[in-house]
């Protein structure tokens, strides 16, 4: 190993090839579920260094885990406990190598920061559309590798859908550029798609060619209360005959998730929760002006109050008061942090069928864990729901968790399976649902994929363990 | 091969493994360029048949060639000569499996044909948006397949982007039930896009749920004439600018190209295409009302004429006039056959670089074949030209195909690979391309795609030979 450690250094720099001091940063987990021990943290400051990298864990058999900026939540991107796994940190190639206008595309390394490409196509006049909590620490390589969701899925897709090429550096240490910003190009099989969302076990992503759009002129936002979860897939249905492509934000929030809002944040001043099971947050983009935007929510709002999908709706009179609605949505997790300890899920169902899951779920958990408290919110127009569950009132949370964790993720998981969902909407796999996998995919599908996994890391020195176990 | 075929007759019914007869539907390619020979047609019913089929013809080691409405481009879809390969058409699995409003998808058998869809999704009120001059007679399996494009590419995406799940019968004869209607999915590889575009040379699509949209409530079509590439471009960024998500189509066509539809089908009339190199279709797709579209579009041109990157422009009055001009853009390729032989590109550039990728390789082509009429058209707002070369006038043109093509091929993708571009937008590559591929592939790329191909069909016996040589 030593051997190895000094082959890095002089292709790295030694100061690049970290081995002593503190390296909790690259070895724990965002959400502190694990802390691993890495062989060394290796800090390549470009795609060739990388590759040389690679090159040398191969030579020795030493396992890689990629890395961006740690904030992804299922446990995939920190070594095990080992000490035989290398760190290898994109955080250095953090670079806008180019902003095409003409092409509507960005290229960007994949160290660079999600909050800093926003910025990059902003001053360029531009929209990057992704946009997710932890956009001020993750970088875009860790968003491609993880496929990352967010709040705008609806309109722009998943990372993966705003990614027109990819830079990997495959198993063997080899450079693919397919880094073009062509919009059609069928010369052959998906290998873009395949390396995204893979979470750094096919192959490791150093750069990428993005899709930017034009920027909204106005962009409004609207909070509604909804007598049930029937009643918010309806104003979906009417928000989308509405707006078109202006709808690109849709999401759902329950009273009891609000009302911790109000209870832990009382200085954010939820609106209409008291008196309806739910609320729904809605984003109107428009090209053309806000007055037009203006014009567009409020048919749909008086719409939805005809058909009584909705019972009472404000929209935003200015840019604060909209941030104000969004802060409420996004302090939920927070929130629900400070009323005590959870599980968490990370689910998705087809959108029609959320209703029905929900009523079935709720009742099932209610019967099954006498007092228990959903937290459930989410993007709803993408299926998506974040439904959470708090323990009792006056319940020991610690033993909740020891004693109800597995059960519960049991009982919602054989739910999401019976109404056709995922278990992972946008979080992904990781370590931390590996083993889940066999009992809610089905098995052709885990063949194939282990049959992908062999065929471009024989060696298993990606990332190994994680998403797949061959 | 006598044993087979029985084993095939009692899996799928007699009257559906067929041997004897005019096979020529199955056998010849649409654009004519070869006839092969098939051991037997098989038309299986439900994806259970094919799965049988593809079993019994593993054991038998015999090549399987999936076909659907047959009218790709690229000989992808028809037996080589030897007599030794299945062609397994799939045009009998043609169901509508459900349309699901409420989750804006719809479950559809491999062998629809793409009208047909386009219709059902009409009828329940929404719009599938895929639309290519195939359409008629191209089944949903065949778009997915080779990952079709067409003109709405711009703002729907290709294929691929219209795809949720699928149903695929792999190389062992398993069944893959992906058929799921998420738009969030995060559990592993993504098996879903590695089988689109592949052109069954990974697995057979038997069926797929595919996203529906709102019905845009008014569709309008301009024309526009601009002075220069450069000025097509510039006025593409004012339509993304002006219409966002509205712009759902924007074609460009060459004064010659325009002038053969002039010559031979006087009666379309062509607008404004005498003083100008080239003239501009937009599309505007509105879901608000047509007076809104219409003053959108109004702003938009008023903007373009003043910038001078259109010279003169028209609005079509109502949906006669509009189809007129599609119409007009239709004919081109129709035209051009009538004009004589000519050698047909499918090439993409990123849109910035096309104004400089048409100059350079235009002086080239004259310089190197004087005489030469170039017939250059197609889906500017995706980087997609349609670079047709016509024999110079009064030649032969049949001496003309037989001593220039590979030269002009060699020119014309030798140019785009110097742009960074793809010698295939949207057609693929089946037969015809694939011993292109190894000069304007990355090695990388292709090395990629080998190991793919060995790891699902080791046997090599689904469309061998195309898209990829193992």
């Amino acid at each position: 190993m030593n051997d190895l450690i000094a082959k890095l250094r002089a292709a790295l720099g030694a100061a690049n090839v970290l081995t002593e001091g503190d390296l909790t940063a690259y070895e724990q987990d965002w959400r502190k579920r694990t802390r691993g021990k890495a062989l060394a943290v290796l800090r390549p400051g470009n795609t060739g260094e990388v590759a040389a990298a690679v090159k040398l864990c191969a030579e020795a058999g030493t396992p890689i885990v990629p890395q961006g900026g740690n904030t992804g939540l299922v446990v995939g991107g920190v070594p095990d406990e080992s000490g035989r796994e290398v760190v290898l940190s994109l955080t250095r190639m953090n670079r806008v190598r180019a902003v095409d206008g003409g092409n509507l595309t960005m290229t960007v390394e994949a160290g660079c920061v999600l909050q800093n490409l926003q910025q990059a196509a902003e001053d360029a006049g531009y929209l990057f559309p992704l946009s997710l909590a932890a956009e001020g620490s993750c970088t875009i390589g860790g968003n491609l590798g993880t496929n990352a969701g967010g709040t705008q899925v609806l309109r722009y897709g998943n990372t993966r859908e705003l990614c027109l090429g990819l830079e990997v550096v495959t198993a063997q240490g080899e450079v693919w550029n397919g880094l073009t910003g062509l919009r059609k190009d069928n010369t052959g099989y998906d290998l873009r798609d395949l390396f995204i969302g893979s979470e750094g076990t096919l192959g490791i992503i150093t750069a990428a060619t993005m899709k930017l759009y034009p920027l909204p002129v106005a962009s409004l936002t609207a909070w509604a209360a909804v007598p049930s979860m029937e009643a918010a897939v309806t104003l979906l249905g009417l928000a989308h005959k509405h707006l078109g492509a202006g709808l690109t934000g849709f999401e759902v929030m329950g009273q009891f998730a609000l009302s911790l809002v109000d209870r832990h944040m009382p200085q954010l001043r939820v609106p209409l929760y008291q008196d309806t099971p739910y609320c729904v947050l809605l984003e109107n983009s428009d090209q053309e002006s806000e007055p037009h935007a203006r014009a567009a929510f409020e048919r749909l709002l008086e719409a939805a109050l005809e058909d009584g999908c909705a019972t009472d709706a404000v929209v935003a009179e200015n840019i604060a008061q909209a941030r104000g609605l969004w802060h409420i949505r996004e302090s939920i997790p927070l929130a629900q942090a400070q009323e005590g300890l959870n599980i968490k899920h990370d689910i998705s169902v087809p959108v029609s069928r959320i209703p029905a899951f929900c009523a079935e779920t709720d009742a099932l958990l209610a019967s099954s864990i006498p007092g228990v408290r959903l937290v459930n919110f989410g993007h709803l127009g993408d299926g998506n729901l974040h439904y959470n569950v708090q323990a009792p009132v006056g319940g020991d949370p610690q033993a909740f968790l020891r004693e109800l964790e597995e059960r519960v993720n049991v009982l919602v998981y054989d739910q999401v399976k019976k109404f056709d969902g995922s278990i992972s909407a946008e979080h992904g796999v990781g370590a931390l649902k590996v083993d889940k996998l066999p009992d809610y995919k089905s098995p052709v599908a885990l063949s194939l994929m282990k049959s992908l996994k062999k065929a471009l890391d024989p060696q298993n020195i990606l990332n190994p363990g994680r998403v797949v176990s061959v």
